[in-house]
């Protein structure tokens, strides 16, 4: 059976592309980190899902202790009710990806893994530059210059969150077990990036998110 | 004052590097390894480096719990004697080079940094295929793809060990001091491919190594 290794952190892009990757017949193991994020809510949400779909999951505790960011500096506020997600926001976390990759890189060569699958897209998102085509094709060079078998796929790459969702409809994805908050309370506060980003999509999608109706039945 | 990320683990190639770079005027910021090298003994000889040059320097602890080299698992041996260094070597620790460069990318954004020095070179060498020029290349391609004004300098990449040990020696490197050997006990045990690489250089250099005159003096 074919492998890949999955970044995963229970986002809507992740969770897609993990069923994505299950739905081509991957064996997948799961990567989720634990880098000091504030909606640290979405690692029990990566175990939760993973363990609902039997796939293996390892979750990698890393430190960056030089980070400024909003997404793990208690001391500076995620940004709320950005209409202009031009420019790169407070909560990019400088080397994120490059990091979450060269793990899961290291991880696909001592398991034999092909590929590797990452959510990256760069339509409807917060302007992270590691998060572009040009990222990901780099990467795959600096792969190939280690004379390695291994390739990073990010089928979500040119689509907008709308597709994403009604791709992940077909994939029968359980959204209501996502989390995208970048705030990480009991419910998504609706006003940072990834809330608004998320709204978007199963706006233009037509859909209503699972999540949201979750919460409301809550009440 | 220009600043630089250095990555150093106190073998002889980084300990040049570092003073490479700090002769060249760099404010230098040194990253060390625990990555669960059996070698750990470097990590002190590291810290105890920096601090003789008033240098800042962070150790990482980082895991890689899938690896299979024997560089870091107690149940694989270091290969001793090895005449033929061509070949990828089970001290091989898939992604390595990558995931350093990788926190030293975060690292050197967030402290405004613009170098990454390394001390890569690929002709005296065991072999590992992220020493090799095409992945310094693509590392710097890789930085490039994210706007980001880091580059990577492996100032040692076309010189032997030989070489390496003259330019130290003029910047009066305390190769006394530094550790190269991948067993780690109280004295190198001359046999891993470290030490063998070490000896040559010092033999083609026309100098005594002076670890091995400490270790003498010591009998």
């Amino acid at each position: 059976m074919k492998k890949a290794v999955v970044l995963f952190s229970s986002g809507l892009d992740s969770t897609t592309v993990l069923y994505y990757a299950l739905s081509k017949g991957y064996d997948c193991n799961c990567l989720t980190f634990d880098y000091g994020q504030k909606h640290r809510k979405e690692i029990e949400s990566a175990i939760a899902i993973a363990k609902d779909l039997k796939v293996e999951a390892t979750v990698m505790k890393i430190a960056l202790p030089w980070a400024k960011d909003s997404l793990t500096n208690k001391d500076v506020e995620v940004p709320v009710d950005r209409q202009d997600l031009t420019g790169i926001p407070s909560t990019y976390v400088p080397g994120r990806n490059t990091l979450f990759l060269s793990y899961a890189l290291s991880f696909a060569q001592s398991i034999k893994a092909q590929k590797i699958f990452i959510g990256a897209n760069s339509l409807d998102y917060s302007g992270y530059p590691d998060c572009r085509p040009q990222f990901i094709e780099a990467y795959n060079a600096l792969i190939d210059s280690l004379d390695t078998n291994v390739e990073v796929l990010a089928p979500l790459i040119k689509m907008t969150k709308a597709q994403i969702i009604k791709l992940g409809i077909r994939l029968k994805v359980p959204y209501e077990k996502t989390w995208s908050c970048y705030k990480g309370k009991s419910e998504p506060c609706g006003k940072c990036d990834s809330c608004l980003l998320r709204a978007k999509g199963f706006l233009e999608a037509g859909k209503k998110d699972p999540l949201l109706a979750v919460k409301v039945s809550k009440k």
